[in-house]
């Protein structure tokens, strides 16, 4: 076994991963489409969720080739169940009202943002190009949701406690995507995956900013929920893929 | 072809519509579970949820048989997508609040209970049968939705507002489970079915007894809404199937 082999599932493992928190939160996002208090809201938020299901079909796209068994991007969206899923949990907590899902874009974001401008640097050039394409819009979605997350925060009373209220209720989900993962090592020894300490001290600095910004309170709990990454799902997740896999499901192979 | 032959398929889709309301609202009630504000009530709707969904077995179960097309009660409820639902648009809606999901029990049960009295002296035994045995879970279904009804609606202020509420919203779906029904008629000179006629007089006698000692008031509107019966349903249907599905779609026939 040479040391492409090696790290092969490695790779797909955290293929899979990037593509998945990109297709979990984009559906999430989506489900929003008509809903948003503001028309102007409502299109952002569309777009949000369509540029995270188009570079869902880039890492998926990948994963499945690097993985070598002639799955598609939609095969593994699709046809794949929620123990295979390796998103995190972060990213399937239901919408709540709309600071809630502002927060919870916010906190994806000031990982997601940073974790694309390494990856940019990936000594594997597949990776470094998904990651230079998606960088552009990550950097939107984050000036937009630390944005709005500050107006809403620095708000009224009311928009302020609903964001403190979001902020307390979303906090023990951010631990997951900051930790290093022990599959990561040999990609990370091998230049195509940062440390995940960079990373997690770039979203740490964001989010103290953009609270203090925004007048809220960084949770004191330390306690961090995990669970997402292995394929131990919160009962969300069943519900969120029952409707997105309908189609495929019923109509095996359907195209348009 | 016989007289036999020419009421199959108006049987196939009689069968279907009394399997669909109990399924669909079985599910519906289902959704209940773990979430009532009471432990008691939260067991009651669980027996009622179950109750439908063994009535569901019954009803599909002929209506395969019938078809003969060998299609099981699991394959109808699985394997069908919505547009092949008969249940009426009152069972698919939105649980809402506690008072709500009770409401829309008590206007289901007021036609389901005397309808299953009716076809106890069905002229197809395999009718009669399953009415009978139905008609005893029916009875107890009608007499507490009819005494929840009674004591929400003659209760407090907030109580009474909501169901009043509830009802308001929920009215003009009462009608076309009263509807006579084309296709129905070779059935009714047989002897199979009542006439829609009778057991529309007992529901609304019911009805109109139950809803003044709530001290409700029934609504003037006589727009009622339709299509459910017919295929043709609102866009809540898709998801319950979405979800009760997901086993047997993503598991072809996976048993236990």
């Amino acid at each position: 076994m040479n040391a492409n082999e090696s790290s092969k599932e490695p790779l797909v493992d955290f293929l899979l991963r990037m593509g998945d928190n990109c297709l979990i939160l984009g559906h999430r996002t989506s489900e929003w489409c008509g809903h948003a208090p503001a028309l102007e809201e409502d299109i952002a938020l569309a777009n949000v969720s369509l540029d995270l299901i188009g570079q869902t079909q880039m890492w998926l796209g990948l994963a499945g080739e690097v993985e070598g068994e002639g799955r598609s991007a939609d095969d593994l969206a699709y046809l794949r169940d929620a123990y295979d899923f390796r998103n995190v949990l972060l990213v399937e907590q239901p919408n709540g009202d709309f600071g809630h899902t502002l927060m919870r874009q916010f906190l994806f974001d000031a990982w997601h943002h940073p974790m694309l401008n390494h990856l940019m640097q990936s000594s594997d050039k597949r990776i470094a190009d998904i990651a230079e394409k998606a960088t552009k819009e990550a950097a939107y979605h984050l000036e937009r949701s630390s944005d709005l997350v500050i107006r809403l925060g620095d708000g009224s009373t009311e928009s302020h406690r609903r964001m403190q209220h979001a902020l307390d209720d979303l906090w023990s989900y951010t631990g997951e995507m900051l930790e290093r993962e022990e599959v990561d090592a040999p990609l990370v020894e091998g230049g195509i995956l940062p440390d995940a300490t960079a990373v997690a001290s770039a979203w740490q600095e964001r989010v103290s900013a953009v609270l203090a910004a925004a007048k809220l309170r960084q949770p004191e709990s330390e306690y961090m929920r995990r669970g997402g990454r292995h394929g131990v799902h919160s009962e969300h997740l069943g519900f969120i893929l029952a409707e997105m896999q309908f189609l495929q499901r019923a109509y095996p192979g359907a195209s348009w």
